[in-house]
């Protein structure tokens, strides 16, 4: 962690999400979390759309077929443009739900290749947390570089 | 694992990669390997390009900077069409080697949103193995379909 002062973002989070895990080293990245119902993902900040699952989440909605209306979802709003991440935390050896390692397997191959759904795999809720202000600070960069050009070529 | 028998594939793979570790499940992925000295990544199936990474060799990679090179030779492949792939065997809990895990998680967030490279994370290397076949039937499959589709459109 970098002694820069991070700038205050406001994050979505899905009213669904569990609130407790995620507030320990929260004040660290600058985020405050603002909860509403969210159609698609659990966190959204502006275009960016995030997926949060525990390995065994992950694993039942396979199972349950969850995953497939998700991913239904998360490519209807990749269309309109939305950048769509499922972070997964923990890892499949430990996995406790009853299903086969190649078929957790198949699906992130699935996800990233034919879905083009952008998978990060990390070990625990603090990595997450991580990403997850990485990856919002990466998409004002991207967004912010993209709106310079578009004002050269303008100019 | 499946009972139906795969089709045998050839996949190209680099001469400095060690042969060891992958030969006792070979043959029930039914892939050959035809070693020879590769320019980008260390397993090529037609235009699928597979780099293969330990956990300690991608930490290092970010250290001394081959990350940066390596990215480049993808993204150049990638704007030749092809589909480039990272298979990172181990999780981040478990490095040896001595880097703030905000840097290989910021570096893993960075390829798959910025640079667009799809990262798979896997426990060992009989699920590296899983993934590799599974990409390659993917990618086929994904190929034959685009091709009956623009047969279609021709007719």
């Amino acid at each position: 962690m970098t002694n820069t002062k991070k700038e205050q973002i406001v994050v979505l989070q899905d009213d669904r999400e569990p609130e407790v895990q995620i507030m320990s080293d929260l004040q660290n990245w600058n985020v405050t979390f603002e909860r509403k119902r969210l159609v698609c993902g659990d966190y959204v900040y502006k275009n960016l759309i995030i997926e949060r699952k525990t390995m065994d989440d992950f694993c039942q909605s396979i199972l349950d077929k969850r995953m497939i209306s998700q991913t239904e979802k998360m490519r209807e709003k990749q269309r309109e443009g939305c950048e769509c991440f499922i972070i997964v935390i923990g890892r499949i050896k430990d996995r406790k739900i009853d299903i086969h390692e190649n078929c957790v397997l198949g699906k992130l191959c699935s996800l990233i290749y034919k879905h083009n759904i952008k998978v990060l795999m990390v070990d625990d809720e603090f990595q997450f947390l991580y990403c997850l202000r990485n990856l919002c600070d990466k998409y004002d960069f991207v967004n912010n570089e993209m709106s310079k050009m578009s004002k050269t070529n303008e100019n």
